[in-house]
């Protein structure tokens, strides 16, 4: 089976630093897996569909997974769709020892015309390729891991919901299997993809804000770190500053970050704030891609979208907390949100910070910029509005 | 079967940094596994014992594992003594996805008496839960978890090398095995152990030296991270900086920290430096414990050793780049090693910094303090020297 033309397609806009990253690492260039080896068994016992409403997020899979698995020695094998199943793994997986792991987040839709479609998953396939080779696991064709996706997809087609705002998240996840102890590369992989229907994030008809701890003794990622790829080891250690977030009243963490405490993520998202500035002219900021900020799909997208309507300042630039409380005192603050692929975008009305609670106004101002977000989001993102963006399945 | 009493002998100088942080903890205080609890399946197929001098480090393992499993719902199971078999993991496992994860190394040593012993292992116990608080993993009893070790150990003896130098390696390691993709406390975790005959790290009468990369592109750890635990996380990133470093002919990394480019640990070792001060004072010098540098069992050992010596000053403070080159032009210094579990004490000589090589006169000066060093430790290990360093299998 052919790479699709659709993928194709999407191919041709990837950006040029994959292609300068992959061709620093020459030695992992040679091989990939290709999805018309794709090799397909069906499990004979089908789970029955979930409420779409009473979704967990992350806790209910679908029937099958895919599985590619690489060796030093074989290089790639065949793609595999097969029953979901528990991974048979070696005690000293280099996964579980060094965290020789990285993920991808991203979702299938099914519009008001019963097709599915994914959301520009080739900046997933990218951002996957780029954690991958940081963490010296071997390079693949994106086009050919998304085709197998798609395919996959399309086997599992009954688990995308028959909703408006539910969907099928896909996590594609790739370990090191290495069998030994020792830090060193892996020589051998295994690069799996697992599918989990997901309800709205927002019960019907509210866009709930969230509440945020600032404790700048907590550090997400630095300059020279990793807190630019999709690795595991990025994740494991915010579950304990998530907690003592909750302590304090708070539902997600503001990372900050440097002597000046600048703005840099929240929980697991990207932050934007749209306010005026100091001139009153409107502007729409989020940090920059300076090392410590995941270069979020919904971020770009958002950013993409702004500059499009032409309407505001868009800026990519520091922020610090000085600045914001600056702004808040003077009334400039309109809107904070996180974006990120679970929620699309997530209003922010309130931070606590060195003791003390700042009301942000998000909600009193509409939100105007963030509602307008989601809906020509959700619009592409369910085809009801047409956009090269979309993949169809 | 009750806890030994080598193991009570050795708790009762636990540090008081781990009570505290126990007590900041009293959701998980109340269960622990027991080591009366064991469960002892022997296989029936032994493998035959490898020649230590041919070993590669962390690639044979015994013929036994030890497993706990612990669940929010039913708190601690039984510790298992098994043959050493694949773990059986859900591909939504949190300590594939997010590295909720963590391990420890140690070594048990066989003496020219026969005996067996463990080296400090209390240590390693204490750095554990330190570990595991960290990670939101459940709290465990370090002198049940030391007694089940204990345990392992006497029933995989003839794993112990009769040898002067090698030793049989010990890796305890603990993962969330939540199946589940939400980021969020692991509510199932396994903590297991698997152990490794390891032969000398150098080879006989030989005490090789090597160079290092000294990067300051390339952070390891952060004041607000965490450097300071031994989690499965810091490691996996270094495997890229590693192969930099090989591609520059070096053997190992310099880990650089600040923009006075601090030195702060070696590879996966702490640092010592061994000079005359400004003041033409000897004076042995490591990085203090400021959140960046993982608190090493040999570290702790070399720092105490030397201040019971009294010969010179011993210092826990910051060592710049720019002191260390100084140093080297004034000839002030006598040797720079790195300290840990694989080698106990390794020579430098060596630095590749900012495009210029500085030799580093380690093996000219003997290395007179990092012999005595290898000497005095290793006597101890191998119960050359009595200690209550050791405790006896």
């Amino acid at each position: 089976m052919a790479v699709s033309r659709a993928v194709r397609r999407i191919l041709r806009g990837r950006s040029c630093n994959v292609l300068a990253s992959l061709l620093g690492h020459q030695r992992f260039l040679s091989t990939t897996f290709k999805a018309s080896d794709l090799q397909v068994e069906l499990t004979k016992d089908l789970k029955s569909k979930p409420d779409p409403a009473n979704l967990v997020f992350g806790k209910t899979f679908t029937d099958h997974m895919l599985t590619v698995e690489w060796s030093k020695e074989k290089g790639w094998g065949k793609p595999h769709i097969k029953p979901f199943q528990n991974l048979s793994l070696h005690p000293a997986t280099s996964a579980l020892h060094y965290s020789v792991q990285l993920f991808e987040g991203m979702k299938a839709f099914r519009g008001p015309d019963k097709r599915i479609r994914l959301f520009r998953p080739m900046l997933n396939m990218e951002r996957m390729l780029r954690s991958a080779l940081r963490s010296c696991l071997p390079s693949f064709s994106q086009a050919e891991l998304l085709e197998c996706i798609r395919q996959f997809i399309h086997v599992e087609q009954d688990w995308v919901p028959h909703s408006d705002s539910a969907s099928l998240y896909i996590r594609p996840t790739f370990i090191g299997t290495e069998p030994s102890l020792g830090v060193a590369i892996s020589n051998h992989a295994l690069l799996y993809v697992i599918l989990c229907p997901v309800g709205p994030y927002f019960a019907t008809g509210s866009f709930s804000p969230v509440s945020l701890l600032a404790d700048p003794c907590f550090i997400r990622a630095w300059i020279g770190g990793v807190g630019d790829y999709k690795l595991g080891g990025n994740y494991g250690p915010t579950i304990y500053v998530q907690n003592a977030a909750a302590k304090e009243g708070c539902q997600q963490v503001l990372w900050l970050y440097g002597e000046d405490h600048q703005i840099t993520e929240v929980g697991t998202m990207n932050i934007f704030i749209f306010w005026k500035d100091h001139q009153g002219d409107l502007e729409l900021v989020t940090p920059p891609l300076n090392g410590i900020i995941l270069p979020g799909v919904i971020r770009q997208s958002l950013l993409e979208l702004s500059r499009k309507w032409g309407e505001f300042r868009v800026s990519e630039r520091i922020v610090t907390m000085a600045e914001l409380i600056k702004g808040l005192e003077e009334n400039r603050v309109k809107e904070v949100f996180g974006s990120g692929t679970a929620c699309v975008v997530c209003p922010v009305n309130r931070i606590l910070y060195q003791g003390k609670n700042y009301h942000i106004p998000t909600m009193e101002n509409g939100p105007v910029i963030a509602k307008r977000f989601l809906k020509e989001l959700t619009d592409i993102q369910y085809g009801r509005v047409a956009s090269d963006w979309v993949l169809p399945i």
